[in-house]
């Protein structure tokens, strides 16, 4: 399941002692070939990971054979011993496999500004690629868990037989700009690197980007996609990116699920945008804004702060001239109310949240959680 | 004091019942000259209360004889209806007065999508009128409270004897972007209209926009200076600059200071910018990142969130020669850890975050409060 779903993959997850907890922190996923094909894409982030400046130069040719990814410490803003970390643990990757390093892909989530302890982290590396299995794919996705509740984990068939699955970790900082929190996604479809790569962006675009759950864009981020072609089978480029997107989806939808001490999840249905970028940038100022938050964690149909967000945009509309719904009911029209706000319910876990801003014919949907005590209590003792 | 420190004002603050606490809920200032000078700057946000748009226009001739301000209803999104509420207002207030309606201009806060009772608002109005007083500044300040613990009062006296004096609401939504929650500044000053503007501008600018709450924009926001020349004394226009900038952060300051659910004051100070721009868009998207509000509630000092937020921006810096430092103490250095994060002691209410982009001579500090659980509980319950 998950990354071992597609044919051609093997993997596991094992515990090193990178966490206090003592829980699995490490995970391997490596492309047993025929083909290794690879693309990624990274955070926005200005301010990178020594993995992430790490894997974007090791991926820029479009392939990789292994990924291996650690919880435990972010290894950000560790300076040049931390970028010799992450070197060497692709070293020893490589190494194991009798592979160039240059074709392993590394990931770290966690503290910024720690040390990964060495020691630990290369015995489970050695560990990890002992314990590589065709059915390593849910250990795996466990030992990227930080403060995830649970481990998130995808699968699609084609009509052809071809298979795509993935794995994703992430529950705060997420608000990717490019990319989003970690994530690795694994055909078997038969799929050169420069079509994986459009094929990649696209589906991002769609999902991980269109998902902001507390604004703040992480340094660590990377989505990376691996072909094996050990399906044999070349797909239909339509049908690829579909199934592709409805998988980045499915993970986006799960972390939403999960996201720290959130209480609504909750859909920012744009539409009557003059353009996507319309849509998206109306949608993310409303998922940004605490005080709309705050009044969903407290089932409090408060629309006037919706309006306040779109407002600050600089998106195509008539103020004036925007209608807003709650759950499906319209609640404000041509600058008044529509509604008895009284008349909303707002207990239900999921939200929905409709703006049409009569400017032209675009939408996008952008998901986000609520802002919530525990969300706060959660986030004020992270690092102690 | 406050509104009537500077010689020519009136000024009351009356209850009339829009609030259904029974507090006082309406302020009204009168400039009784011999000038009637006055400039205002206005939130940004696209989404405009009904109040906003009167003032606006009416001010456009840079002259004001009174103002009147209401809390208990933001009178916004409220359609024709609730700007007819607003015109009537100024009218009636013109007609007690004997002046224009032009010259009166019109505030309100509070929740946005109702209408304001005019029966109760009208009654007020008259009230306020027969309660004008020139030492009724505190009470106009109390009156226009919402969230606000305390009401918000500045005053300044130049050598050669004139005054500036000033009040100010808000506790929440306090992002402003040219302009900033309800502020009215007098001074006794002989200074005309377009001198008045200039020095607004840039005094608003070092000022409220460099507060940043919780990242959100009002609908209503308004700052309001007023000159009654009743000094006789023409300023000279530096020492002017001066004293007014200094009323605008003395209330921008307390406005910090009484933030809804605030446990500490945070001062995010930018220094080593290649323009006055980069160092603000820094400052404020650390103002607004929610981890590292959140990490400064539970007294951690989680500096690799402020890096984070750094590396969002667009300013011009090399991510990996960054100086942070908390309460003076430096705790990262190029790209690497700088001090052991356990020796930060953030249990005082005041903290100084300080970022040095290391690719220039400019600096702003921004203004900001953490992100508490109080903060949530009180916004999740604000209408209902």
């Amino acid at each position: 399941m998950s990354v071992t779903f597609a044919k051609g993959f093997v993997a596991s997850g094992v515990a090193c002692g990178l966490k206090a907890s003592g829980n699995k922190d490490l995970a391997l996923v490596v492309n047993q070939g025929p083909l290794a094909a690879a693309a990624a894409v990274f955070t926005s982030n200005r301010c990178q990971a020594n993995p992430v400046i790490w894997s974007k130069q090791a991926i820029s040719d479009l392939q990789a054979r292994a990924i291996v990814l650690n919880s435990g410490g972010a290894n950000c803003y560790t300076g040049s011993l931390g970028f010799q970390t992450t070197h060497q643990t692709a070293e020893l990757v490589a190494e194991l496999l009798s592979i160039s390093a240059q074709d392993v892909q590394v990931c770290s989530t966690g503290l910024i500004g720690e040390q990964l302890d060495r020691e630990k982290l290369f015995a489970g590396v050695r560990q990890a690629y002992a314990a590589l299995d065709s059915d390593g794919g849910r250990s795996s996705a466990e030992a990227i868990m930080t403060t995830d509740k649970v481990p998130k984990l995808a699968e699609r068939q084609s009509k052809s037989g071809w298979r795509v699955g993935g794995m994703a970790k992430g529950a705060g900082m997420l608000a990717p700009s490019l990319a989003t929190m970690l994530v690795v996604i694994t055909t078997d479809a038969a799929v050169e690197g420069s079509l994986l790569d459009a094929a990649l962006r696209k589906a991002t675009r769609l999902s991980f980007d269109r998902l902001d759950s507390d604004g703040a864009t992480s340094t660590n981020d990377q989505v990376t996609l691996m072909a094996s072609g050990a399906s044999g089978i070349v797909p239909e480029t339509e049908e690829f990116q579909e199934l592709l997107t409805q998988v980045c989806l499915d993970l986006a939808e799960q972390l939403m699920n999960d996201a720290e001490g959130a209480s609504h999840n909750i859909y920012i249905e744009v539409s009557g945008a003059a353009t996507e970028e319309d849509a998206v940038e109306v949608g993310r100022a409303v998922a940004r804004n605490n005080l709309f938050k705050a009044a969903v964690y407290g089932n409090d149909p408060n629309w006037g702060r919706i309006l306040a967000a779109v407002g600050t945009t600089s998106a195509q509309f008539d103020p004036y001239d925007i209608d807003v719904s709650i759950n499906g009911l319209l609640v404000s029209s041509k600058g008044a109310p529509a509604a008895d706000r009284k008349t909303v319910d707002l207990t239900p876990r999921k939200v929905s949240i409709g703006i049409n801003l009569k400017a032209g014919e675009h939408a996008a949907t952008i998901l986000t959680n609520d802002l919530t005590v525990a969300y706060v209590q959660e986030n004020s003792a992270y690092s102690s």
